[in-house]
Protein backbone atom coordinates (compact mmCIF):
# COMPACT_ATOMS: atom_id res chain seq x y z
CA UNK A 1 0.00 0.00 0.00
CA UNK A 2 2.69 2.27 0.40
CA UNK A 3 4.25 1.52 -1.91
CA UNK A 4 1.13 2.13 -4.50
CA UNK A 5 0.96 5.57 -2.57
CA UNK A 6 4.12 6.63 -3.22
CA UNK A 7 3.73 5.41 -7.27
CA UNK A 8 0.77 7.78 -7.49
CA UNK A 9 2.53 10.14 -5.54
CA UNK A 10 5.78 10.24 -8.55
CA UNK A 11 2.97 9.67 -11.21
CA UNK A 12 0.57 12.68 -10.50
CA UNK A 13 3.68 14.78 -10.74
CA UNK A 14 4.42 14.18 -14.63
CA UNK A 15 0.41 15.38 -15.44
CA UNK A 16 -1.70 17.68 -14.05
CA UNK A 17 -5.62 17.42 -15.00
CA UNK A 18 -7.26 20.00 -17.01
CA UNK A 19 -8.44 23.49 -15.39
CA UNK A 20 -5.91 23.33 -12.62
CA UNK A 21 -3.34 25.80 -13.97
CA UNK A 22 -3.29 28.34 -16.65
CA UNK A 23 -0.56 29.68 -18.99
CA UNK A 24 0.83 32.36 -16.64
CA UNK A 25 1.05 30.19 -14.05
CA UNK A 26 3.43 27.86 -15.75
CA UNK A 27 6.68 29.42 -14.97
CA UNK A 28 5.59 29.54 -11.38
CA UNK A 29 5.77 25.68 -11.46
CA UNK A 30 9.07 24.72 -13.25
CA UNK A 31 11.58 25.04 -10.48
CA UNK A 32 9.44 22.75 -8.09
CA UNK A 33 9.82 19.56 -11.41
CA UNK A 34 13.37 20.44 -11.67
CA UNK A 35 14.34 18.45 -8.91
CA UNK A 36 12.83 15.41 -10.79
CA UNK A 37 15.37 15.60 -13.70
CA UNK A 38 17.83 12.34 -13.91
CA UNK A 39 21.09 14.27 -14.31
CA UNK A 40 24.52 12.24 -12.94
CA UNK A 41 26.75 13.75 -15.46
CA UNK A 42 26.21 17.58 -15.72
CA UNK A 43 24.14 18.11 -12.54
CA UNK A 44 22.62 21.10 -14.78
CA UNK A 45 18.85 19.94 -14.06
CA UNK A 46 15.91 21.04 -16.59
CA UNK A 47 12.27 21.40 -15.99
CA UNK A 48 9.81 22.11 -19.14
CA UNK A 49 6.05 22.33 -17.89
CA UNK A 50 3.69 22.81 -20.76
CA UNK A 51 -0.25 23.65 -21.32
CA UNK A 52 -1.51 21.17 -24.03
CA UNK A 53 -4.88 21.76 -25.76
CA UNK A 54 -6.87 19.80 -23.89
CA UNK A 55 -6.04 21.86 -20.72
CA UNK A 56 -3.75 19.75 -19.06
CA UNK A 57 -0.13 20.88 -18.34
CA UNK A 58 2.28 17.79 -18.32
CA UNK A 59 6.25 18.14 -16.88
CA UNK A 60 9.72 17.13 -18.82
CA UNK A 61 12.58 16.81 -17.19
CA UNK A 62 16.19 15.93 -18.62
CA UNK A 63 17.35 12.68 -18.42
CA UNK A 64 21.49 11.70 -18.81
CA UNK A 65 22.92 7.81 -18.85
CA UNK A 66 26.40 7.76 -17.85
CA UNK A 67 28.92 5.23 -19.38
CA UNK A 68 27.10 5.88 -22.58
CA UNK A 69 27.76 8.41 -25.79
CA UNK A 70 25.65 11.64 -25.18
CA UNK A 71 23.33 10.91 -28.02
CA UNK A 72 21.36 8.91 -26.08
CA UNK A 73 20.35 11.87 -23.20
CA UNK A 74 16.97 12.75 -23.21
CA UNK A 75 16.02 16.75 -23.21
CA UNK A 76 13.44 18.33 -20.72
CA UNK A 77 11.48 19.33 -24.13
CA UNK A 78 11.50 16.11 -25.57
CA UNK A 79 10.32 14.53 -22.34
CA UNK A 80 7.60 16.27 -22.46
CA UNK A 81 6.71 15.69 -26.19
CA UNK A 82 6.84 12.25 -25.27
CA UNK A 83 4.70 12.57 -22.18
CA UNK A 84 2.38 14.47 -24.22
CA UNK A 85 2.27 12.07 -26.81
CA UNK A 86 1.73 8.83 -24.25
CA UNK A 87 -0.96 10.26 -22.72
CA UNK A 88 -2.89 11.43 -26.14
CA UNK A 89 -2.46 15.08 -25.73
CA UNK A 90 -2.72 16.33 -29.35
CA UNK A 91 -1.13 19.68 -29.76
CA UNK A 92 1.29 21.52 -27.38
CA UNK A 93 0.25 25.55 -26.74
CA UNK A 94 3.28 26.91 -24.56
CA UNK A 95 5.59 25.89 -22.08
CA UNK A 96 7.74 27.42 -19.71
CA UNK A 97 11.65 25.64 -19.10
CA UNK A 98 14.14 26.50 -16.67
CA UNK A 99 17.11 27.45 -19.66
CA UNK A 100 16.93 28.39 -23.27
CA UNK A 101 15.91 25.66 -25.38
CA UNK A 102 18.86 24.31 -27.38
CA UNK A 103 19.17 24.31 -30.92
CA UNK A 104 18.19 20.13 -30.94
CA UNK A 105 14.88 20.87 -28.72
CA UNK A 106 14.07 23.48 -31.01
CA UNK A 107 14.62 21.36 -33.89
CA UNK A 108 12.65 18.24 -32.42
CA UNK A 109 9.68 20.93 -31.37
CA UNK A 110 9.50 21.62 -35.60
CA UNK A 111 7.78 18.18 -35.90
CA UNK A 112 4.31 19.90 -34.27
CA UNK A 113 2.16 21.38 -36.44
CA UNK A 114 1.41 24.35 -34.82
CA UNK A 115 5.68 24.93 -34.02
CA UNK A 116 5.89 28.28 -35.04
CA UNK A 117 2.95 29.46 -32.82
CA UNK A 118 4.20 27.24 -29.77
CA UNK A 119 4.96 30.22 -27.35
CA UNK A 120 7.57 29.87 -24.97
CA UNK A 121 8.84 31.08 -21.80
CA UNK A 122 12.54 30.99 -20.09
CA UNK A 123 12.34 31.19 -16.35
CA UNK A 124 16.09 32.12 -15.99
CA UNK A 125 15.08 35.31 -18.03
CA UNK A 126 15.49 38.69 -15.99
CA UNK A 127 12.21 39.18 -17.51
CA UNK A 128 10.78 36.06 -18.13
CA UNK A 129 7.72 36.49 -21.33
CA UNK A 130 6.57 34.06 -23.96
CA UNK A 131 7.67 34.61 -27.06
CA UNK A 132 6.86 31.86 -30.35
CA UNK A 133 9.30 29.37 -30.90
CA UNK A 134 9.58 31.12 -34.86
CA UNK A 135 11.76 33.55 -33.27
CA UNK A 136 13.98 31.09 -31.81
CA UNK A 137 14.46 28.83 -34.88
CA UNK A 138 13.90 31.60 -37.64
CA UNK A 139 13.97 30.26 -41.03
CA UNK A 140 13.19 26.63 -40.15
CA UNK A 141 13.73 22.95 -41.69
CA UNK A 142 10.49 20.58 -40.64
CA UNK A 143 8.27 18.27 -41.60
CA UNK A 144 6.81 20.45 -44.61
CA UNK A 145 10.00 20.44 -46.58
CA UNK A 146 10.01 16.86 -46.75
CA UNK A 147 6.17 15.50 -45.79
CA UNK A 148 2.38 15.92 -47.72
CA UNK A 149 0.42 18.75 -45.99
CA UNK A 150 -1.83 15.39 -45.15
CA UNK A 151 0.43 13.00 -43.44
CA UNK A 152 -0.15 12.95 -39.53
CA UNK A 153 2.85 14.83 -37.64
CA UNK A 154 3.51 14.16 -34.03
CA UNK A 155 0.92 14.05 -30.98
CA UNK A 156 -1.87 13.64 -34.12
CA UNK A 157 -3.06 10.55 -34.11
CA UNK A 158 -1.96 7.97 -36.39
CA UNK A 159 -1.59 4.05 -36.74
CA UNK A 160 1.20 2.36 -39.06
CA UNK A 161 -0.58 -1.08 -39.25
CA UNK A 162 2.10 -3.29 -38.13
CA UNK A 163 1.51 -6.64 -37.24
CA UNK A 164 3.74 -9.61 -35.63
CA UNK A 165 6.14 -11.35 -38.17
CA UNK A 166 5.60 -15.22 -37.63
CA UNK A 167 8.87 -16.04 -37.50
CA UNK A 168 9.85 -17.86 -34.47
CA UNK A 169 13.42 -18.05 -34.85
CA UNK A 170 14.79 -15.34 -33.13
CA UNK A 171 11.65 -14.58 -31.81
CA UNK A 172 9.96 -16.82 -29.25
CA UNK A 173 6.09 -16.74 -28.68
CA UNK A 174 4.81 -12.64 -28.42
CA UNK A 175 3.76 -12.33 -24.75
CA UNK A 176 1.52 -9.51 -23.39
CA UNK A 177 4.95 -7.81 -23.50
CA UNK A 178 5.45 -7.90 -27.20
CA UNK A 179 1.70 -6.49 -27.74
CA UNK A 180 2.13 -3.41 -25.56
CA UNK A 181 5.16 -3.15 -27.34
CA UNK A 182 3.48 -3.46 -31.16
CA UNK A 183 0.77 -0.96 -30.24
CA UNK A 184 3.56 1.64 -29.14
CA UNK A 185 5.28 0.76 -32.76
CA UNK A 186 1.46 1.46 -33.94
CA UNK A 187 1.61 4.68 -33.15
CA UNK A 188 5.10 5.52 -33.39
CA UNK A 189 6.07 8.84 -35.11
CA UNK A 190 8.42 7.94 -38.10
CA UNK A 191 7.39 9.15 -41.40
CA UNK A 192 10.51 10.14 -43.00
CA UNK A 193 12.42 6.48 -42.75
CA UNK A 194 8.89 4.94 -42.88
CA UNK A 195 10.50 2.08 -40.27
CA UNK A 196 8.32 2.80 -36.68
CA UNK A 197 9.18 1.20 -33.62
CA UNK A 198 8.35 0.69 -30.36
CA UNK A 199 9.29 -0.38 -26.71
CA UNK A 200 7.49 -1.52 -23.64
CA UNK A 201 8.91 -2.51 -20.21
CA UNK A 202 7.60 -4.50 -17.53
CA UNK A 203 9.12 -3.99 -13.67
CA UNK A 204 10.03 -5.71 -10.59
CA UNK A 205 6.13 -5.00 -9.78
CA UNK A 206 4.77 -6.05 -12.87
CA UNK A 207 4.18 -2.26 -14.01
CA UNK A 208 4.33 -2.03 -17.66
CA UNK A 209 5.48 0.69 -19.41
CA UNK A 210 6.13 1.63 -22.96
CA UNK A 211 7.15 4.51 -25.25
CA UNK A 212 7.33 5.30 -29.21
CA UNK A 213 9.88 6.00 -31.56
CA UNK A 214 9.85 9.53 -33.01
CA UNK A 215 11.47 10.60 -35.34
CA UNK A 216 13.10 14.63 -36.78
CA UNK A 217 12.97 15.73 -40.00
CA UNK A 218 16.50 15.98 -39.23
CA UNK A 219 17.05 12.64 -38.28
CA UNK A 220 19.64 13.27 -35.40
CA UNK A 221 17.19 14.96 -33.12
CA UNK A 222 14.81 11.56 -33.55
CA UNK A 223 14.32 10.49 -29.71
CA UNK A 224 14.74 6.49 -29.16
CA UNK A 225 12.34 4.11 -28.61
CA UNK A 226 13.97 3.02 -25.58
CA UNK A 227 14.17 6.54 -24.02
CA UNK A 228 10.03 7.08 -24.35
CA UNK A 229 9.74 4.30 -22.56
CA UNK A 230 11.85 5.28 -20.16
CA UNK A 231 9.83 8.62 -20.54
CA UNK A 232 6.84 6.32 -19.28
CA UNK A 233 8.95 4.79 -16.66
CA UNK A 234 9.59 7.69 -15.04
CA UNK A 235 6.55 9.22 -15.34
CA UNK A 236 4.63 5.84 -14.14
CA UNK A 237 6.36 6.77 -10.70
CA UNK A 238 9.52 3.89 -11.58
CA UNK A 239 12.50 4.21 -9.22
CA UNK A 240 15.82 2.59 -9.90
CA UNK A 241 15.92 1.62 -13.39
CA UNK A 242 17.03 -1.91 -12.13
CA UNK A 243 13.92 -2.34 -11.36
CA UNK A 244 13.31 -2.95 -15.32
CA UNK A 245 13.10 -6.78 -15.60
CA UNK A 246 12.50 -6.88 -19.29
CA UNK A 247 11.87 -5.33 -22.25
CA UNK A 248 10.33 -5.92 -25.68
CA UNK A 249 11.08 -4.16 -29.37
CA UNK A 250 9.26 -4.04 -32.17
CA UNK A 251 10.16 -3.07 -35.63
CA UNK A 252 9.98 -3.88 -39.11
CA UNK A 253 11.90 -6.68 -40.45
CA UNK A 254 13.03 -4.93 -43.59
CA UNK A 255 13.59 -2.03 -41.53
CA UNK A 256 16.09 0.74 -43.14
CA UNK A 257 16.18 2.08 -39.85
CA UNK A 258 17.07 -0.58 -36.85
CA UNK A 259 17.18 0.15 -33.43
CA UNK A 260 17.70 -3.29 -32.35
CA UNK A 261 21.71 -2.77 -31.04
CA UNK A 262 21.56 0.38 -29.58
CA UNK A 263 17.96 -0.19 -27.81
CA UNK A 264 19.71 -3.48 -26.68
CA UNK A 265 23.07 -1.26 -25.43
CA UNK A 266 21.06 1.33 -23.51
CA UNK A 267 18.74 -1.01 -21.71
CA UNK A 268 21.84 -3.22 -20.73
CA UNK A 269 23.90 -0.01 -19.27
CA UNK A 270 20.57 0.56 -17.34
CA UNK A 271 19.79 -2.68 -16.06
CA UNK A 272 22.28 -5.38 -16.68
CA UNK A 273 20.09 -8.43 -15.96
CA UNK A 274 17.60 -6.99 -18.14
CA UNK A 275 16.18 -9.25 -20.23
CA UNK A 276 15.32 -8.04 -23.81
CA UNK A 277 13.93 -9.25 -26.83
CA UNK A 278 13.07 -7.99 -30.22
CA UNK A 279 9.82 -8.91 -31.99
CA UNK A 280 9.42 -8.26 -35.61
CA UNK A 281 6.66 -6.86 -37.65
CA UNK A 282 6.00 -6.25 -40.88
CA UNK A 283 3.44 -4.14 -42.44
CA UNK A 284 0.04 -5.28 -43.18
CA UNK A 285 -1.25 -2.19 -45.46
CA UNK B 1 48.92 5.01 -59.98
CA UNK B 2 46.06 5.52 -61.20
CA UNK B 3 44.67 4.59 -57.94
CA UNK B 4 46.66 7.40 -56.39
CA UNK B 5 45.59 10.26 -59.08
CA UNK B 6 42.01 8.60 -58.39
CA UNK B 7 42.63 9.29 -54.89
CA UNK B 8 44.26 13.06 -54.92
CA UNK B 9 41.62 14.29 -57.31
CA UNK B 10 39.29 12.83 -54.65
CA UNK B 11 41.28 14.32 -51.40
CA UNK B 12 41.48 17.68 -53.79
CA UNK B 13 37.82 18.16 -53.82
CA UNK B 14 37.47 18.44 -49.63
CA UNK B 15 39.90 21.40 -49.27
CA UNK B 16 40.62 24.34 -51.64
CA UNK B 17 43.72 26.24 -51.09
CA UNK B 18 43.52 30.21 -50.08
CA UNK B 19 43.25 33.12 -52.33
CA UNK B 20 41.48 30.82 -55.20
CA UNK B 21 37.89 31.70 -53.44
CA UNK B 22 36.52 34.54 -51.88
CA UNK B 23 33.39 34.71 -49.94
CA UNK B 24 30.85 35.39 -52.69
CA UNK B 25 32.68 32.67 -55.00
CA UNK B 26 31.43 30.51 -51.80
CA UNK B 27 27.74 29.84 -53.36
CA UNK B 28 28.11 28.64 -57.04
CA UNK B 29 30.34 26.57 -55.62
CA UNK B 30 28.04 24.25 -53.85
CA UNK B 31 25.76 22.92 -56.08
CA UNK B 32 28.92 20.98 -57.83
CA UNK B 33 29.81 19.29 -54.24
CA UNK B 34 26.06 17.99 -53.47
CA UNK B 35 27.44 14.76 -55.50
CA UNK B 36 29.44 13.79 -52.77
CA UNK B 37 27.19 13.43 -50.10
CA UNK B 38 26.64 9.59 -49.44
CA UNK B 39 22.63 9.45 -49.18
CA UNK B 40 21.17 6.19 -49.23
CA UNK B 41 18.25 6.86 -47.07
CA UNK B 42 17.03 10.24 -48.10
CA UNK B 43 18.68 11.11 -51.53
CA UNK B 44 18.28 14.80 -50.02
CA UNK B 45 21.97 16.05 -51.21
CA UNK B 46 23.34 18.58 -48.53
CA UNK B 47 27.08 20.20 -49.42
CA UNK B 48 28.32 23.36 -46.92
CA UNK B 49 31.52 25.45 -48.38
CA UNK B 50 33.13 27.31 -45.60
CA UNK B 51 36.15 30.20 -45.71
CA UNK B 52 38.25 29.64 -42.72
CA UNK B 53 40.46 32.41 -41.38
CA UNK B 54 43.73 31.11 -43.34
CA UNK B 55 41.32 32.15 -46.61
CA UNK B 56 41.24 28.33 -47.40
CA UNK B 57 38.20 26.57 -48.72
CA UNK B 58 36.37 23.76 -46.94
CA UNK B 59 33.59 21.25 -48.27
CA UNK B 60 30.77 19.69 -46.05
CA UNK B 61 28.38 16.67 -46.93
CA UNK B 62 25.52 14.83 -45.12
CA UNK B 63 26.47 11.42 -45.01
CA UNK B 64 23.83 8.26 -44.16
CA UNK B 65 24.17 4.90 -42.31
CA UNK B 66 21.40 2.43 -43.11
CA UNK B 67 20.73 -0.23 -40.71
CA UNK B 68 21.35 2.17 -37.66
CA UNK B 69 19.80 4.83 -35.74
CA UNK B 70 19.17 8.26 -37.03
CA UNK B 71 21.56 9.51 -34.48
CA UNK B 72 24.83 8.41 -36.33
CA UNK B 73 24.37 10.46 -39.22
CA UNK B 74 26.70 13.20 -40.13
CA UNK B 75 24.88 16.89 -41.56
CA UNK B 76 26.83 18.60 -44.03
CA UNK B 77 27.59 21.47 -41.69
CA UNK B 78 29.48 19.10 -38.85
CA UNK B 79 31.02 17.44 -41.77
CA UNK B 80 32.68 20.99 -42.64
CA UNK B 81 33.98 21.51 -39.01
CA UNK B 82 35.56 18.35 -38.75
CA UNK B 83 37.23 18.61 -42.18
CA UNK B 84 38.50 21.90 -41.21
CA UNK B 85 39.25 20.09 -37.90
CA UNK B 86 41.46 17.98 -39.32
CA UNK B 87 43.30 20.31 -41.61
CA UNK B 88 44.03 22.87 -38.75
CA UNK B 89 41.94 25.29 -39.87
CA UNK B 90 41.55 27.74 -36.61
CA UNK B 91 38.36 29.67 -37.39
CA UNK B 92 35.30 29.77 -39.86
CA UNK B 93 34.13 32.89 -41.23
CA UNK B 94 31.12 31.73 -43.37
CA UNK B 95 29.87 29.12 -45.47
CA UNK B 96 27.03 28.50 -48.20
CA UNK B 97 24.95 25.70 -48.03
CA UNK B 98 22.47 24.06 -50.11
CA UNK B 99 19.75 24.25 -47.57
CA UNK B 100 18.31 25.75 -44.13
CA UNK B 101 21.06 24.45 -41.51
CA UNK B 102 18.78 22.59 -39.19
CA UNK B 103 18.44 22.86 -35.30
CA UNK B 104 21.39 20.34 -34.39
CA UNK B 105 23.29 22.11 -36.61
CA UNK B 106 22.97 25.61 -35.54
CA UNK B 107 23.41 23.91 -31.89
CA UNK B 108 27.17 22.34 -33.07
CA UNK B 109 28.07 25.03 -34.78
CA UNK B 110 27.86 26.95 -31.21
CA UNK B 111 31.39 25.67 -30.26
CA UNK B 112 33.18 28.01 -32.42
CA UNK B 113 34.28 31.29 -30.10
CA UNK B 114 33.19 33.57 -33.37
CA UNK B 115 29.73 31.92 -33.95
CA UNK B 116 27.25 34.43 -33.35
CA UNK B 117 29.08 35.92 -36.30
CA UNK B 118 29.48 33.03 -38.42
CA UNK B 119 27.81 34.02 -41.73
CA UNK B 120 25.29 31.61 -43.56
CA UNK B 121 24.04 31.75 -47.10
CA UNK B 122 21.33 29.52 -48.32
CA UNK B 123 21.60 28.68 -52.09
CA UNK B 124 18.12 27.71 -51.93
CA UNK B 125 16.55 30.85 -50.83
CA UNK B 126 15.36 33.12 -53.53
CA UNK B 127 17.53 35.86 -52.84
CA UNK B 128 20.70 34.13 -51.75
CA UNK B 129 22.17 36.62 -49.07
CA UNK B 130 25.16 36.12 -45.97
CA UNK B 131 22.87 36.33 -43.04
CA UNK B 132 24.77 36.00 -39.21
CA UNK B 133 24.39 32.50 -37.39
CA UNK B 134 23.20 34.65 -34.64
CA UNK B 135 19.69 35.18 -36.33
CA UNK B 136 19.10 31.31 -37.28
CA UNK B 137 19.71 30.92 -33.24
CA UNK B 138 18.61 33.86 -31.34
CA UNK B 139 18.75 33.53 -27.65
CA UNK B 140 21.23 30.65 -28.08
CA UNK B 141 22.77 27.93 -25.49
CA UNK B 142 26.28 27.60 -25.52
CA UNK B 143 29.83 27.13 -23.86
CA UNK B 144 30.16 30.14 -22.81
CA UNK B 145 26.89 29.13 -20.20
CA UNK B 146 29.36 26.22 -19.38
CA UNK B 147 33.05 27.00 -19.80
CA UNK B 148 35.29 29.05 -18.42
CA UNK B 149 36.20 32.02 -21.11
CA UNK B 150 39.98 30.57 -20.96
CA UNK B 151 38.63 26.80 -22.06
CA UNK B 152 40.02 26.34 -25.94
CA UNK B 153 36.63 26.39 -27.95
CA UNK B 154 36.36 24.42 -31.20
CA UNK B 155 39.46 24.25 -33.71
CA UNK B 156 41.15 26.28 -31.25
CA UNK B 157 44.56 23.63 -30.40
CA UNK B 158 44.37 22.02 -27.52
CA UNK B 159 46.03 19.01 -25.96
CA UNK B 160 44.59 16.34 -23.73
CA UNK B 161 47.66 15.20 -22.09
CA UNK B 162 46.52 10.83 -22.48
CA UNK B 163 48.83 8.49 -22.78
CA UNK B 164 47.88 4.90 -23.42
CA UNK B 165 47.15 2.86 -20.08
CA UNK B 166 49.98 -0.18 -19.54
CA UNK B 167 47.09 -2.44 -19.55
CA UNK B 168 47.50 -5.19 -21.58
CA UNK B 169 44.29 -7.38 -20.81
CA UNK B 170 41.73 -6.37 -22.92
CA UNK B 171 44.68 -4.21 -25.00
CA UNK B 172 46.99 -5.95 -27.36
CA UNK B 173 50.37 -3.99 -27.89
CA UNK B 174 50.09 -0.64 -28.79
CA UNK B 175 50.29 -0.35 -32.91
CA UNK B 176 51.26 2.84 -34.73
CA UNK B 177 47.53 2.96 -35.83
CA UNK B 178 46.80 3.26 -31.73
CA UNK B 179 49.29 6.02 -31.60
CA UNK B 180 47.41 7.96 -34.50
CA UNK B 181 44.45 7.24 -32.68
CA UNK B 182 45.76 8.71 -29.30
CA UNK B 183 47.01 11.84 -31.20
CA UNK B 184 43.54 12.39 -32.31
CA UNK B 185 41.99 11.86 -28.59
CA UNK B 186 44.99 13.99 -27.32
CA UNK B 187 43.27 17.02 -29.98
CA UNK B 188 39.38 15.77 -29.31
CA UNK B 189 37.26 18.45 -28.27
CA UNK B 190 35.47 16.84 -24.85
CA UNK B 191 34.99 19.83 -22.25
CA UNK B 192 31.99 18.97 -21.32
CA UNK B 193 32.19 15.16 -20.16
CA UNK B 194 36.20 15.55 -19.99
CA UNK B 195 36.06 12.39 -21.68
CA UNK B 196 37.89 13.27 -25.44
CA UNK B 197 38.39 10.24 -27.85
CA UNK B 198 39.70 9.40 -31.40
CA UNK B 199 39.88 6.82 -33.75
CA UNK B 200 42.02 6.01 -36.24
CA UNK B 201 41.08 3.46 -39.33
CA UNK B 202 43.55 1.68 -41.68
CA UNK B 203 42.36 0.66 -45.30
CA UNK B 204 43.45 -1.99 -47.82
CA UNK B 205 45.46 0.46 -49.32
CA UNK B 206 47.58 1.26 -46.19
CA UNK B 207 45.84 4.60 -46.16
CA UNK B 208 45.33 5.89 -42.45
CA UNK B 209 42.84 8.55 -41.69
CA UNK B 210 41.95 9.72 -37.99
CA UNK B 211 38.89 11.43 -36.18
CA UNK B 212 38.74 13.19 -33.14
CA UNK B 213 35.81 13.19 -31.23
CA UNK B 214 34.00 16.69 -31.36
CA UNK B 215 31.48 17.25 -28.22
CA UNK B 216 28.53 19.67 -28.31
CA UNK B 217 27.33 21.98 -24.91
CA UNK B 218 23.78 20.95 -25.68
CA UNK B 219 24.93 16.80 -25.49
CA UNK B 220 23.19 15.33 -28.27
CA UNK B 221 24.49 16.93 -31.38
CA UNK B 222 27.98 15.93 -30.24
CA UNK B 223 30.63 14.61 -33.38
CA UNK B 224 31.54 10.34 -32.45
CA UNK B 225 35.00 9.43 -32.91
CA UNK B 226 34.17 7.39 -35.49
CA UNK B 227 32.06 9.71 -37.46
CA UNK B 228 34.89 11.77 -37.13
CA UNK B 229 37.19 9.34 -38.72
CA UNK B 230 35.00 8.62 -41.98
CA UNK B 231 34.96 12.53 -42.54
CA UNK B 232 38.67 11.79 -42.78
CA UNK B 233 39.00 8.60 -44.86
CA UNK B 234 35.86 10.59 -47.31
CA UNK B 235 37.95 13.97 -47.52
CA UNK B 236 41.08 11.49 -47.96
CA UNK B 237 39.46 9.88 -51.18
CA UNK B 238 38.14 7.10 -49.54
CA UNK B 239 35.40 4.67 -50.88
CA UNK B 240 33.20 2.14 -50.31
CA UNK B 241 33.46 1.33 -46.67
CA UNK B 242 34.38 -2.09 -47.00
CA UNK B 243 37.93 -1.06 -47.68
CA UNK B 244 38.02 -0.20 -44.33
CA UNK B 245 40.62 -3.48 -42.47
CA UNK B 246 40.98 -2.33 -39.08
CA UNK B 247 40.30 0.72 -36.67
CA UNK B 248 41.22 1.40 -33.04
CA UNK B 249 39.51 3.98 -30.88
CA UNK B 250 41.32 5.57 -28.03
CA UNK B 251 39.38 6.83 -24.82
CA UNK B 252 39.96 7.52 -20.90
CA UNK B 253 39.96 4.21 -18.61
CA UNK B 254 37.78 5.89 -16.52
CA UNK B 255 35.38 7.74 -18.91
CA UNK B 256 31.59 8.95 -17.71
CA UNK B 257 31.15 8.83 -21.41
CA UNK B 258 32.06 5.33 -23.32
CA UNK B 259 32.30 5.61 -26.95
CA UNK B 260 33.38 1.88 -27.06
CA UNK B 261 30.29 0.21 -27.88
CA UNK B 262 28.73 2.45 -30.49
CA UNK B 263 31.97 3.21 -32.64
CA UNK B 264 32.19 -0.63 -32.76
CA UNK B 265 28.58 -1.43 -33.92
CA UNK B 266 29.15 1.52 -36.65
CA UNK B 267 32.38 0.70 -38.10
CA UNK B 268 31.47 -3.39 -38.09
CA UNK B 269 27.94 -2.32 -40.19
CA UNK B 270 29.92 -0.21 -42.34
CA UNK B 271 33.05 -2.75 -42.63
CA UNK B 272 31.55 -6.32 -41.34
CA UNK B 273 35.26 -7.63 -41.12
CA UNK B 274 37.08 -4.65 -40.25
CA UNK B 275 39.23 -5.52 -36.93
CA UNK B 276 38.00 -3.46 -33.88
CA UNK B 277 40.61 -2.54 -31.28
CA UNK B 278 39.77 -0.13 -27.82
CA UNK B 279 43.01 1.46 -26.14
CA UNK B 280 42.10 2.83 -22.59
CA UNK B 281 44.36 6.09 -22.09
CA UNK B 282 45.15 8.19 -18.64
CA UNK B 283 45.30 11.76 -17.95
CA UNK B 284 49.04 12.59 -17.56
CA UNK B 285 48.30 15.66 -16.05
ZN1 LIG C 1 17.65 20.60 -25.68
ZN1 LIG D 1 21.86 19.74 -39.76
Amino acid sequence: MEKEKEKERRESRFVIPASEVEEQSLSSLVSSFESLARTPISNFRVAAVGLGASGRVFVGVNVEFPGLPFHHTIHAEQFLLANMFLHAETALRSFAVSAAPCGHCRQFLQELRCAPDVRILITSDPEPTFTPLSHFLARHFGPHHLLPHTEPLLLEPRHNALALALNPNPNPNPSSLALEALEAANRSHAPYSACPSGVAVLDSKGGVFKGSYIESAAYNPSLGPVQAALVGFICGGGGDYSEIVEAVLVEKDDALIKQDHSARLLLHSLSPHCLFHTFLATSTQ
